[in-house]
């Protein structure tokens, strides 16, 4: 069943202990749309400029994404750049130029309202209740932020998860949101915020979920190589929820099934570790689910005892 | 079957967020011997001063642990301080007072000669392998090292693991050993080194088991309050040795279950798990086996899918 993406759809600069490149396809919408286009469509809302160059549109398209709420306004795409330390573990920002991206107030078309999932990327959080206001038959809706929010506008970010089936960020943001170090403690708070079921990204560590009755942890996967962990986190988002869309899985009937959760967390963590594997979103124009099926069995291996 | 463990037996100052303890027992054999007692018998080989406190030696009596190998010469105990930093993943060291261990020679009584079982603890590797060389029976052998030895000792180190089944060092000990920050290739070359298995503690992220045709990957468990994190590495490495003694694990006839490899990973990581809850040794004055057994059984829970 489908899927609404909400996010950014950007360019971005990156430099790597690997090498750089200075403008290629990115964005939180990007990824996540493209990650979940493996398991499920995924219909993006976003804003480009007329920079946006037609073989990106090109790319997306051909992974069956649709694209008819991607507004095409005069102005510049959202530029980002940033370089990656040595160990990788680490990053600074370069630039952040918003461009079009400044006056981005999300509009769902007709086709969209329906879907049943929905997944908020990184985005202002009024935007993020707007579009959320404006599904009429979700099944399941949860999303991400980052520590400006949290921070900055900590009332309506409280106001807008409050409203969500699932929060999915990473352990700083947790610890963050929740003003707790220890990650069960800040799980446990951040529960008592409204959705019943948190994700924490643990970048190279792996990811946890955490319910009220139960908890599930996941080691990271060993890539011999980090080419470059841009996006590693959207498609992380976009595998777990891509995967939930694929089963159909039903909220709104009050089933639950951890395991099926805990499946969805590995899905994760699988499209994470191949986005990784190439710059930007190359691993993605030649990735075959048959790839994404065989990692997915090999974290089994190498976690049962 | 019996266990021989060398290393240091101390006396600790220890300083966490939580609390502040002057002076108690401690030392990597210590925490090694305690952790395997309650999987098999394990045998100290160590030295101690005259200042050693009877009520130390009741403690690891109580645990069945032969002694007859802890030497007991005039002067004092070996003495360790540190101050752990606030979110207890960094530590700084006040004093190291090697005292009479300084000369410690390492002599194993004719009763400790026929053990199947070693774990040898983070000491000068020199004396590591003239330990190895007393053994006769040995079904496993293995140990543990540091960066000092790594740095400064290297060629003595390589001499010394090149006779191990196994090495279980911690993640910064196994990129410098390697000289590769990638840990998966670092593994590669490390097995390269001699030793059939490695061990790679992550600390709170758990641990990684690497052999030449698998490997295995388990997160740390997420505990709710941790008091002292001092000895958890020598505890995992005492359940992971302690599992395999009482599994009667027998390299010699060349049989290796790559699962039972993994259980004692689990084994060792409940093991260092439980040391984290109390100041020092405390935990072990009222832990038991059942305690173990069901932690064990919630690594399953939150591990499978």
């Amino acid at each position: 069943m489908s899927l609404v993406v909400v996010g950014s759809v950007a360019y971005d600069g990156v430099e790597t202990p690997h090498g750089r490149v200075d403008r290629m396809l990115g964005g939180a919408a990007t990824y996540i749309a493209l990650s979940a286009s493996y398991f499920t469509q995924a219909r993006i809302v976003a804003v480009v400029g007329d920079d946006f160059a037609e073989a990106d549109t090109e790319l997306l398209a051909s992974r069956g994404i649709d694209l008819e709420g991607l507004e095409r306004v005069p102005g510049k795409t959202f530029f980002w750049a940033g370089k990656y330390t040595d160990d990788m573990n680490d990053r600074v920002t370069l630039a952040t130029d918003l461009n079009v991206f400044a006056d981005f107030k999300p509009k769902l078309p007709e086709s969209y309202q329906n879907a049943r999932y929905l997944l908020l990327g990184n985005i202002q959080p009024s935007l993020q209740r707007s579009v959320r206001a404006q599904m009429k038959h979700l099944r399941l809706a949860g999303g991400d932020t980052m520590n400006y929010w949290i921070s900055d506008f900590r009332g309506e970010l409280l106001e807008t998860i409050r409203h969500w089936d699932f929060l999915l960020i990473n352990d700083h943001e947790a610890r963050l949101l929740a003003g707790e170090n220890n990650l069960r403690k800040a799980a446990s708070k951040i529960l008592d915020m409204g959705p019943h079921t948190l994700v924490i990204k643990r970048g190279e560590y792996g990811a946890m979920l955490f319910r009220r009755d139960s908890y599930f942890i996941v080691p990271g996967y060993l890539l011999e190589n980090v080419f470059d962990p841009t996006g590693a986190g959207d498609c992380f988002a976009g595998g777990f929820i891509g995967y939930l869309a694929e089963k159909g899985f039903d909220l709104k009937k009050g089933h639950i099934n951890a395991k099926e959760l805990s499946r969805a967390v590995i899905y994760g963590s699988v499209m994470g570790s191949f986005c990784c594997e190439k710059f930007g979103v190359d691993r993605f124009r030649t990735l075959t689910r048959a790839e994404i099926d065989a990692r997915f069995n090999e974290f089994r291996a190498f976690t049962e005892f």
